[in-house]
Order: structure tokens, then sequence, then C-alpha cells
């Protein structure tokens, strides 16, 4: 059994994978029960910090993530999943959320 | 000049991916002074919360990463940072944090 750490708001960051391309999609946060559910049915869930409820990614626009793999880091605090997204993953349309560059 | 959003304790997460290979490295946390001796080197730096401090990943290992790529998401709220690493990312000795499963 992995323990792991919730910030305290009863949150952990989750950063989203594909797993055949290997681009990272998104990065959104989970409190237990969104875990929970994401194991129990092997598509992502989240909590919706925003919105401040429970999120099954994908429920309105068909764009769920099938969870591949699910890790967790060395310090307990941040998972790790590895997917076969439905479509894109970014609420614009991009297939990821992290299309804008920064200059180095 | 893309907003960025820090949280309320000023920091903002960072993905750390491997160019090459794709693998996800580790997660760590920014502040606005840690993104600007990232961008002015080219290697990454973070805060620790642990330790509360600016901390230049690599300084004492060597395991320093050169940044190649350096993208924000869609709402600004968290990087991704594409790099090459000098050796492992993980204080473990473990290439990647990532390297314990979950049962999905």
């Amino acid at each position: 059994m992995i323990d792991l750490k919730y910030d305290p708001n009863g949150l952990i960051p989750a950063v989203v994978q594909d797993v055949d391309s290997g681009e990272v999609l998104m990065v959104a946060w989970m409190n237990a029960e969104a875990l929970q559910r994401t194991r129990a049915s092997g598509e992502a869930h989240f909590w919706s910090r925003s919105r401040g409820e429970l999120w099954h990614k994908g429920a309105t626009s068909g764009n769920i993530l099938k969870v591949r793999d699910l890790r967790v880091d060395c310090d307990g605090d941040t998972l790790l999943l590895r997917v076969q997204p439905a479509g894109p993953a970014c609420h614009t349309g991009a297939r990821s959320c992290f299309f804008r560059n920064l200059e180095v």
C-alpha cells in the first residue's frame, strides 16, 4: 500500500500523459474520491478546483481518458496517469493543454 | 507576454519531461525567481517547499536539467519543462521519480 500525500485542501496533482505518443496532455487535481472513481472505472476523474466538484473528464465532451498506467512519485505527492485519450484533452480543442511556448 | 497564475504561496507546478525519451521525470514547484533563473541560465531552478529555499537542481549532485523547451498550459497555471538531464532526476538515483505503480 503506497501512502499518498494530499495537500492541505485534500488534493494531489495528476500529470496526464499520452501512453502512446508520450505527449504531456494536461495537469489536473484529484481528491481521494476522484482517485477512487478513476481506479474503479479506468477513466480519469478529477476534482475541479474552479467548479468545486468532481469531474469525470469527457463526460460531456466525450473526450474521456482511459487510464492504462497509474504511477506515484518518490515522495508520494504527485500522480502520473498514462492514458489513451478519446479526443483532444484540452478544452480549447488542442490535443494537449501545453500548446504555448515561453522563451527559455 | 503570457500571464502566469501563481498559487496563493507564489508557486506554480512544473512538470519535467525528458525531451528525447518523452519520459516524465519529476514534478517540482517554481516561484517567479526560480523561473527567472531558469530562463537566464537555461538550467532548471525550483523552489524547495521542504527546505524553503531556491534550488538549482543538480548544483550538488551534478544532475542538472538543461531546459530545451518551456511551455505553459491553457490556463497559465502549470509549466512543462522539456529537458536534457545530466543524470538521474530522482534523489533516489532513479531516472524518473515516477518508478512506483498503483493498481488501476
